[in-house]
């Protein structure tokens, strides 16, 4: 198998950074004790994570209570919906699985799911949102809005969301997976619940934070020894946990730098693809470019850059692989024709302007000729 | 802080085998493509995933397609519990928490519990076992009992269980999760779900699975972009799942020997501990000593043994550091004055005979000065 030579997925994951690992090594070595054991080895794991709990607050404008390590943003998304007791969640169509596959479950409970309509570009309707919350009564209510979508990059408006929510009597929570590590978050503009995964900001898979703004109260998910005061027992994943505080530490401190750079990337590259003729775009964000180009089938585009060494994605890469028309595209109503003719470059902080250009010119280059053959 | 020099807390967790370590590096760094990605990087996580399933079904006796990747012990107990709309479903007093904490809540659905007593030794009643089974008619009905007991050590007579289990129409879990990697266990013996962890032999945190005998059915705990065929959603911790499966390879090829090693360092223990005066053994197992000494407490001693870097745990070191008695001790009706003045020492392949000796001199002595401390 050849080399990756380029990787252009960092929506669906990102490359750990050496920072990161180097951080976690002792505790997949000689630190190798039970945070909870009371005795110096488990000190040194429990000190390790507090630490690493202070810098994901950090991160987010949090307080150290106020944050949860979980296994990842699926689990935080999952606690949320269903350990608040809710009687009504409002939410969109375009959230992540983790969150509509939830809900379907929900659905068949006492609880009433509710979805909000967004316009073309995915951004939420604000005043359908206030005028849907407005008429729903009692309590135990909930509007759940992503951060930024994972396939279209685009960024919801939080806080106006989030003060919708409040006037109305509903809690908020915000799926910010793709937004943490990567975007200025302040949880005090509003938000009582946000989800996050470690490995979208390289940091390592398998862990995750739940944030719980502090006099919020959710039932836990995962039962068991009581770790995490309740919420989230089992052992606690020290290495990942560890790593995670780094990777928060490190986005913290690079983050303005990343975000300039990542921007001229995406900058070159929508401005390159969109001279493609019939090119178009589906979404466009700060780091993610979701764009279509009609009369070509997108996961072959994907396979002929794979084969270039170059790593895209095919609608969600969160949807374990399994082909089918993207939820998020079906819902904004984009016609099958570019739809199934998109595919999703997300740029993280390893790209570089060569590889946008490179990128371009074999996107150009591999979209003449699929059109070629298609025609021929 | 001074150096850990001793450690026999190998029932809590167990350090990561350096072999395990150097498998998952890649997959902390380079190789660090998402598992559901259609493209090389992916594909290469992929298989490094599969190849692991592999592992873990061989060391088991299971086909790869029953090995479902969770985040823990405790994940994989919840999921069984909660995931097969059980409507009865019987276990033990001397669980792990994951089981009866997640018990005590599924209590107020329709779902009815009833737990089954034990000898003064933690073996479960199999005729009480037998007759309280053949009572309960209906379906949706599970047996739950763990394979070895992590406060006692004492393994349970699964197979028996299993078979009177089928014999009157009920399912059988087993919480495997200190017998996974240490001893030899074959699904094929009747077990229908079987839970494990991989930090527990020489694997990393964060990581186990959940066996799911082929034909029996689940509903995720975790539901999201449906990972793992549905059963656990969320991005595959590829590292951790390496890691686990070259715990799995190596536990198979080692067992014996370790196992071997093991059983004499306990035997030492056993018999210089029990040369101490009013000493009593409240659990007894191949890797796993409870032993209390009259008139001292266990957390005063253990504690001592800390300074002197030794580990040991009092109680169960899964309750997440909260002091309070254990819940398994008091199901078996240990008087509190022996409850309170136990400690488990539990070994692991790392240790050696000389270390035995050292630990059983400390105890020997510590107890003492603890015993005119109080008498004093």
């Amino acid at each position: 198998m050849k080399d990756i030579n380029i990787y252009f997925d960092n929506a669906a994951t990102t490359r750990t950074d050496d920072r990161v690992l180097k951080a976690m090594l002792p505790f997949l070595s000689t630190e190798f004790g039970n945070a909870s054991g009371k005795y110096s080895l488990g000190y040194k794991s429990r000190k390790a994570v507090e630490n690493a709990r202070e810098k994901v607050a950090d991160l987010i404008g949090a307080e150290p209570d106020e944050i949860f390590f979980t296994s990842g943003g699926t689990e935080s998304n999952n606690t949320v919906l269903t350990g608040g007791g809710w009687r009504e969640i409002c939410t969109t169509g375009i959230e992540h699985p983790s969150i509509l596959n939830t809900l379907k479950r929900t659905e068949n409970t006492e609880c009433k799911v509710r979805v909000i309509q967004c316009n073309k570009t995915g951004v939420v309707d604000i005043s359908e949102t206030e005028k849907l919350l407005k008429a729903i009564g009692g309590t135990g209510k909930l509007l759940s809005v992503m951060l930024i979508n994972n396939e279209l990059g685009v960024a919801e408006p939080i806080e106006k969301l989030a003060e919708t929510a409040h006037v109305n009597g509903f809690c908020f929570h915000t799926d910010a997976v793709q937004a943490v590590g990567h975007s200025k978050i302040d949880v005090r503009c509003g938000i009582d619940f946000l989800s996050a995964s470690a490995h979208k900001f390289y940091g390592p898979k398998g862990i995750g934070f739940l944030y719980i703004k502090r006099g919020m109260k959710l039932n836990p998910l995962v039962i068991g020894g009581g770790q995490e005061r309740g919420i989230r027992s089992g052992t606690e994943n020290v290495p990942g946990i560890v790593g995670m505080g780094v990777a928060c530490e490190i986005a913290k401190a690079e983050m303005e730098e990343n975000g300039k750079k990542e921007k001229e990337v995406v900058g070159v590259l929508r401005e390159r693809l969109l001279s493609i003729p019939d090119s178009f775009i589906i979404g466009d964000g700060e780091r993610i470019l979701n764009i279509a180009f009609k009369g070509i089938n997108g996961t072959s585009l994907a396979l002929r850059l794979d084969v270039e060494g170059v790593c895209v994605s095919t609608g969600s890469a969160c949807s374990s692989g399994l082909e089918k028309r993207s939820h998020v595209l079906d819902f904004l109503g984009i016609e099958p024709e570019y739809a199934d003719a998109s595919i999703r470059i997300s740029v993280g902080k390893y790209n570089t302007m060569e590889e946008a250009v490179t990128v371009s010119e074999k996107i150009s280059r591999l979209v003449a000729e699929l059109r070629e053959l298609t025609s021929a």
